[in-house]
């Protein structure tokens, strides 16, 4: 078991009714002026923005607005908050949405003291100092409302990576699982798949770490059952809430974060994916990478080949890793994902390989190199 | 799934050879003096008095001393450190040592902004101020070192009971398992049995807590896994760590905490048991008391039975409850465990019902009164 430090602290405030709280949280911080940052206007029609203005307003908190983040969140949106942020003299920001708007609103926090917003995420500038960061969560999957990590796509350079640092944890977040009892299915499949691949990107490079990794069972489990349930009733409160709750800690770092720092190799081939298929959804080509990387590096024989198997037994009820590989295939079929980046109309495999390589090796549990991209790739195919 | 809260701000420092880290965490919060308060002298002898005191020393942190305190920590003992605090013109306190240690360092660092320490105990003050709170971890059990709560023994009144505050949560907790290699094979299974209960008094107040029981679950076979295993190797460092995470997470808020806030009853009755019997080690009072607990409340058919009975057969591989108590009994036997009170020349059950029932009625599954509270010391006979 490998030494860590787990300092994690933001104040989560979870449950049905929450976000009326907001305006206290940030007034009890001694603030006065929020920087709100949004999406594309989901929280008008839901009642979201209402109970947030709301709540400012009889806190005195003033507000100025932007909106407009999109998934996979773009550096030229950021760049336009922190001008906001500057012009109007805020002295904290304000997140309302998932994951996207979250990302942005923490390049935003930590931009703002910087020459460069984007020399944080090329690892040119250090964020040691951020403007303070409030949430309110409307779509559970990143994780991001509760860790210090943000991801960004820079279009012009066609780079999607992230920067943190520990300036970045939310101050207070909101989730009050609620006002997701109305998302899509796919969305929602989406998100399941998301924090099931946050976990396994450190379960995988368990080796002597039998709290860790039951613990993460536990929650990979759980995410399968609930979503299962989510499938047949999508309104029900208390599986909303429990898919909630999973994703947060899915990525808080209490549990899958004790391990390691995590393998990552997934989530970069995914990256790549994206590079040269930006309508590929996060969740959905995590579903069809993730296979195929444990395919691929179980059959090198890690180190740790029996961590890959008790994935199969405890989470998939499995007798064999590949027998457990098929049954998650089976489970995302059942939740209507794709399973193979053919059904998606992929198939420039060298130009994503090419992409990913151009970034260097990857993967913590087996370095990867641009044959061992190709090979999983053309697993996934 | 009930609203809750979580904000731990407690920073972990948690590995091989960390405690020369804790000069340099009082340090930089800005503090010079530290009231150190300990046990019977045990870290004398492991080396963790010299690496406290020389990485103080290194950092220029000045410390005084109070050594003594006791399992089932005591009133007496506060109140003589709050005095040497204000003696000595301490800014913070140092708990090197076990759950007693960290508890009695708790109402110390509550109690010096109070007139009366035991008011906090009594409901009749409430701790809003602290000195800042620092802890090194000799000995994984309570949780207490990730946690807000504090438990003492008023010997003169002769109760033991709670304060916490959030004010109290350690500031920093360094946790190094390789000084716990060395610990008798009782003090283990005592810290297991501890750890195990803290869990279960927010796991049978489940009902629509899929994430929380299912995470709950992986975290009681790990420790159940490791304990079996540290039977048979005490001295492996990974088998330490991985127990000593698990006590950390079964009782810092973030699994269990999550479900409810506990229920308690059988804390309450072993309380009540060590009040007559103070030569009752914590978890071993408490693996008496929990199975009995447990048949008694299933038998009358709370609404949450089925939360028993996928225990039992999550947990023990059991097909129903009486079987999961069966096979928790077999294995605190495998541990060298009493499992009945009679073992322990204890008979004096309707005086230490008093006890018990003199401070109200307990319990959340399951509201007890003094006739519930007698039937289950009947079946814990």
């Amino acid at each position: 078991m490998h030494n860590f430090t787990f300092h994690n602290p933001t104040k989560l405030i979870f449950g049905k009714g929450t976000i009326t709280q907001i305006g206290k949280e940030i007034k009890q911080a001694g603030l006065k002026k929020a920087l709100m940052i949004a999406g594309g206007g989901s929280i008008k029609k839901n009642g979201v923005y209402d109970q947030v203005t709301g709540s400012l307003k009889k806190n005195g908190i003033a507000f100025t607005e932007v909106w407009g983040v999109q998934p996979n969140p773009i550096l030229t949106k950021v760049e336009e908050a922190i001008e906001a942020a500057k012009k109007e003299k805020v002295d904290c920001v304000l997140a309302v949405g998932g994951g996207s708007v979250i990302d942005t609103s923490k390049a935003v926090a930590g931009g703002y003291y910087l020459d460069n917003v984007w020399d944080a995420f090329e690892n040119k500038a250090t964020v040691k100092k951020a403007l303070p960061l409030f949430t309110v969560l409307t779509l559970s999957a990143t994780g991001s409302e509760m860790n210090s990590g943000a991801v960004i796509t820079n279009t012009a350079k066609k780079i999607k990576t992230h920067t943190g640092g520990k300036v970045l944890y939310p101050w207070s977040t909101i989730l009050d699982p609620s006002v997701q009892t109305s998302l899509p299915w796919e969305q929602t499949a989406n998100g399941a798949i998301d924090a099931l691949s946050h976990i396994m990107e450190f379960y995988f490079t368990g080796e002597h770490d039998e709290t860790s990794l039951s613990v993460n069972e536990g929650l990979m489990k759980a995410i399968i059952e609930v979503t299962d349930e989510l499938q047949e009733n999508p309104k029900d409160y208390d599986l909303r809430a429990n898919l909630a709750w999973a994703c947060t800690l899915g990525l808080n770092g209490i549990s899958a974060g004790t391990i390691s720092y995590g393998d990552w190799a997934s989530h970069m081939i995914k990256h790549g994916i994206s590079a040269v298929h930006e309508e590929v959804a996060h969740g959905t080509g995590l579903g069809i990478v993730f296979p195929a990387w444990i395919k691929y590096v179980y059959d090198s024989k890690p180190s740790n080949a029996e961590v890959f198997l008790r994935w199969a037994k405890t989470v998939w009820n499995a007798d064999s890793v590949d027998e457990g590989i098929q049954n998650m295939k089976s489970k995302l079929i059942q939740w209507k994902k794709p399973t193979s980046l053919s059904e998606l109309g992929i198939a420039e495999l060298d130009e994503i390989a090419d992409v990913i390589a151009a970034r260097g090796e990857l993967g913590a549990v087996k370095t990867l190199d641009k044959n061992d991209v190709k090979a999983i790739l053309e697993l996934a195919k």
